[in-house]
């Protein structure tokens, strides 16, 4: 019985979770894009592996680490969508990846291109491209110079890539997909200019999936869309039915309008956007509103008049930030008609170098 | 060398840990207080044991797992400082603890204390009382009521207890404390006048640590003072020299006025008061502020004109908040003059339960 299930715990509903990884892959179908989910959000082998079943071109990771744990599960193709510098013991690693499966990493410098080169000589990368989001990445107009400066370097040149991190604000994903389309299109341009090859054009998020056209973008990298999370459902990119991962959590104290239940920051995590209505939300209390949240302790205000869940009872938690939430957690409940039926371990979890 | 381990790595320097442990014990035996460290920061058997051969009371802890740990790990004298609701399978655990170690848990509710009193018949309580946090806990004047109730089902009431935790704000450290000491001798007043109890007033946090006075407390129960944090920098309750916890980082990517390293949220944490100036600190460039954090990537802005780091240099990163970071980890490097000499277990990591 999932209510003997010691609390907090996070379960996955499997029936939920399968819908979404189909209702992605066939929309990344109807229109014509790779679909490569990132991987960071789930870190779970067997997830991984279904959305290969279901056509993904390959996995999206954040880190070498990440990419061994997947490459030892069998993926044989990842994109580390990051800049990577290869530092003397990421250099060893990075050139057993690289025998081992078809690897791409990000690069937004000459000089790691040439850090890179040095280490792997012959990587294949994507020059990374700042869409709007203002962290790493070129200009658009730069991508060029850094895919000739990598090329003459020894590396193999595939495209550009961005990630529109952007687009996590109210009302802010169709004006972020175009600027992204518009950075990629832009970028891409000054690579084919100089001969080289721009045939990868790689962006996507969440938020901005489903807006994705395959005029501008060939491949899409996705994360969260697999169990959505509180921060998707305010931003009206997933519906409450689509939300998969739920933290189970026992009420501990209670006042008037108000009770404290036991998961806390180190379950569910402490991200909080300055749009958010609170730190998560409850499934099956919509009105209700994560006002504080401690280590072991969430803050749920019922609005005045409803009923307030009694004590020992088990409220549903909806992370706002479901990435930070399987991080912390060694392995998923997996359950089915509300009942535990296996779990998943958390195989990449603390897979950060 | 230090230099040659994967980043980002939770790093800590054992001769910072030793005298943050030194100087606590002494300050408390100074005044007449017991020690009672919250374990929530460490998390790590090591530690734990150290604070008790410098005179610690015994440990506090924020739920049963966390207890388990340190009961496996020798330590004989716990305090679960959270209302405690002893579902079916915490009941059995906590009977189990109760028979091998001195124990005493949270209560701030009849009915929690029924239910606790038919779990384990006998079990030593302190009321929680809120004295301005508005977390858990009954006001002073309620704690009476809640005692004699305790009383009543059968467990032995030893006394109040309370967190401050508003005195996480900049200027709010001295007011807090007053507030803290009266309600914690209000709460006391109305317990010693039913006849019952209440020989322990517990309170405590590393803001209000120095303040805490023996005319009104007995015992305290700081946590972050062990490793301290950019959020106790920055509210001035320690220096920089009373950093004992850093994450190592490599920068990957660098423009204008801006690096990005390779510590983000997943090892960081993503906590950030509204007062922050960022989220974290670098121990050595305090000119500079992190803007923004993703999983894997923090934006580090430097001033204007200040030489910015090359890619590939190491950074030392202070977190925010050093609970959250301790409880990403599994092992904690343990650096001496600057080189690594041996790992420690974050033995209780994910114990949330």
């Amino acid at each position: 019985m999932l209510a003997d299930l010691p609390t907090p715990c996070v379960t996955v509903d499997a029936g939920v979770l399968d819908r979404n990884l189909r209702t992605m892959a066939a929309s990344a179908a109807a229109r014509g894009l790779a679909l490569r989910p990132h991987a960071k959000t789930h870190k779970c082998v067997e997830i991984a592996r279904r959305q290969i079943e279901l056509g993904a071109a390959g996995l999206t990771v954040a880190t070498i680490s990440e990419a061994e744990v997947f490459a030892d599960a069998g993926i044989r193709d990842l994109f580390i969508a990051y800049p990577v510098w290869p530092s003397p013991q990421r250099a060893a690693r990075l050139r057993a990846l690289a025998a081992r499966v078809a690897l791409r990493v990000g690069v937004d410098s000459a000089e790691s291109a040439e850090a890179l080169a040095r280490a792997v000589p012959g990587l294949e990368i994507l020059v990374e491209v700042d869409s709007g989001h203002h962290r790493s990445g070129v200009a658009p107009a730069e991508a060029g110079g850094i895919a000739a400066e990598a090329q003459k370097a020894g590396l193999e040149v595939r495209g550009v890539f961005t990630f529109p991190g952007h687009a996590y604000g109210p009302g802010r994903s169709g004006r972020v997909t175009e600027e992204e389309a518009a950075a990629l299109t832009g970028a891409a341009g000054t690579v084919t200019a100089l001969g080289l090859d721009a045939g990868v054009r790689s962006g996507g998020s969440t938020p901005t999936a489903a807006l994705t056209d395959s005029a501008s973008l060939t491949e899409m990298r996705p994360g969260v869309y697999v169990f959505g999370d509180a921060q998707q459902v305010e931003l009206g990119t997933c519906g409450w039915d689509e939300v998969a991962l739920t933290v189970t959590s026992t009420v501990v104290s209670r006042s008037r309008r108000k009770v404290i239940v036991d998961a806390g920051s180190k379950v569910l995590g402490a991200d909080r956007q300055t749009w958010a209505t609170g730190f998560g939300r409850l499934l099956d209390h919509p009105d209700a509103r994560i006002t504080a949240l401690s280590e072991h302790h969430a803050t749920v205000m019922f609005p005045e008049g409803a009923p307030l869940p009694r004590l020992g009872e088990i409220l549903r938690v909806v992370p706002n930030h479901v990435c930070a939430t399987v991080n912390l957690a060694d392995e998923l409940v997996v359950v089915s008609a509300g009942e535990p039926v296996g779990r998943w371990a958390v195989a990449a979890r603390n897979a950060n170098t």
